[in-house]
């Protein structure tokens, strides 16, 4: 660790650590194959720990990344979060699940800090779904978990983080969402230790949240016409990563390591020319939920 | 037709009409399916004819586009074009293929033609391919046609626009190229008449350079690994696509016909975290031609 990092930032660091450790294990224990480890070194200071499953049991794909890079601000960077060029740190943790089975959704997580020699520090982060077959009952208990999540730490926040990520998570073009959204927030303050402490909630939250779901449907069977729907859908996730997606853009465009970024993208993608599925059909329900719904 | 559209405006569009029917009549021939075909209408003015084959013996997905757009420029198009606000024409023909075969590659080729109300306009276009296993005669004859189709009209001219078509078919976050390159050049005097003959002339090379290839390579057997190295490559296609390309993006923020916009993207993609493919394999070998090289 640098010396210019403040006391919060190390704690943050901890923190993701400590949370990758345990998210790692535990999804590897349920999938029963393990987790590939890549550590990489930023020349401009500090690093990464990527760590991959793939064609696991139930996992088809999935990433759980840390990342803790600090140094003088590029100024591109300085600009476009419009703070002063000097010594910077940032660190945070990125979840994406890609599951084989359509009845498991996709998640993704990320909580992340950020702080700047002239004292300035943001938090940001959150959690969201991304389902592919219309299991009500799971998506009203993501949503609540996510509520559990928010509550205890900022009474009456639940709302504005979800509506936040309804937002966030939309394919402008064709105005509906990845996904059924979850909460998303950006840009809270860091000298609050209430954001600290909701930071710590939405990474805590992500095994509960998650793994009673994956519990629940792993064994149930599927057909070739879910599957088709799963793929397809997984396209409008690569039209929202590519096009829209802040962090993923940001990376790219500023020398950020590729593979770690782009461990999000789906491993198996189908675009077809206006797919057509069934208007009395599991599709075309879920195909209504890709909009904001109050779950709770 | 609209009565504010030029003589000029109106030859090109009866060109890329009779080039659409040629192509799709051809390339239907020798898949032995035929393209289905959408006509849509813009709101503000004019619209378009979209034939797609989808599943064919040769094609796995292809689209032949064209489209012819008038009436009044939005804001927010003329400030990126850099013209007085009013009435504008915008017409253009739009190829992609993706065939099955990891053996025969991509082609994408796209012309169209763009003029103003206060009497600017201006020609684009271009061909380029994307190839998937190192047939290095199949490039050679690729770049030998697309020379043919520069040189008679301006000569001197296809260094310049393979020097284009190398840099901006470039996934700029990897340094690599999509694929081999081609052509390309934008903003040609539309007063020029040698531009529009660049244009016909890049419109009548697409069959030339491309069906002997598809001919050649159709019945050679290929590999799993071939067809997984292809699958990994359409991956590069996407990225490269969503995140750069400004004709998609522009198309998809100014509220282009999304289905017809996307037909360029792949039907079936693997987005796979640091695939590996051995050193001393054709695969290798591709990667090295994916740099700007000089083919004649």
């Amino acid at each position: 660790m640098n010396n210019n990092l403040s006391e919060q930032y190390n704690e943050m660091n901890n923190f993701i650590s400590t949370l990758q450790d345990k998210i790692t294990l535990e999804l590897a224990d349920i999938d029963g194959t393990r987790f590939n480890e890549d550590k990489w070194e930023r020349p401009g200071g500090g690093g990464g720990r990527t760590r991959v499953i793939e064609n696991g049991n139930i996992f088809e794909k999935g990433g759980v990344n840390i990342s803790s890079v600090f140094g003088d601000l590029p100024d591109a960077a300085a600009k476009q979060l419009n703070v002063k060029p000097g010594f910077f740190g940032a660190c945070g943790i990125s979840i994406v699940i890609h599951p084989f089975s359509p009845k498991i959704p996709t998640i993704h997580m990320n909580v992340r800090y950020f702080e700047t020699e002239e004292g300035k520090s943001w938090f940001g982060g959150g959690i969201d779904l991304t389902p592919y077959y219309p299991i009500e009952e799971d998506f009203i208990f993501f949503h609540s978990k996510m509520k559990n999540a928010c509550e205890p730490v900022i009474p009456g926040s639940y709302n504005d983080y979800k509506k936040n990520c309804d937002e966030y998570f939309t394919v402008k073009h064709r105005e509906e969402m990845r996904g059924i959204g979850g909460i998303f927030y950006d840009y809270l303050e860091g000298s609050e230790i209430k954001h600290f402490e909701l930071v710590k909630s939405t990474g805590n939250s992500f095994l509960e949240a998650y793994l009673p779901i994956v519990l629940k449907r792993k064994d149930e069977t599927f057909t070739d016409t879910d599957k088709k729907f799963q793929l397809h859908r997984r396209g409008r996730y690569v039209e929202f990563n590519l096009v829209y997606d802040r962090g993923t853009l940001f990376g790219l465009k500023t020398g950020g390591r590729i593979e770690s970024i782009l461990m999000s993208l789906p491993p198996v993608v189908n675009f077809n020319y206006s797919p057509e599925f069934k208007e009395e059909s599991p599709y075309a329900l879920m195909n209504n939920y890709y909009q904001p719904k109050n779950w709770i």
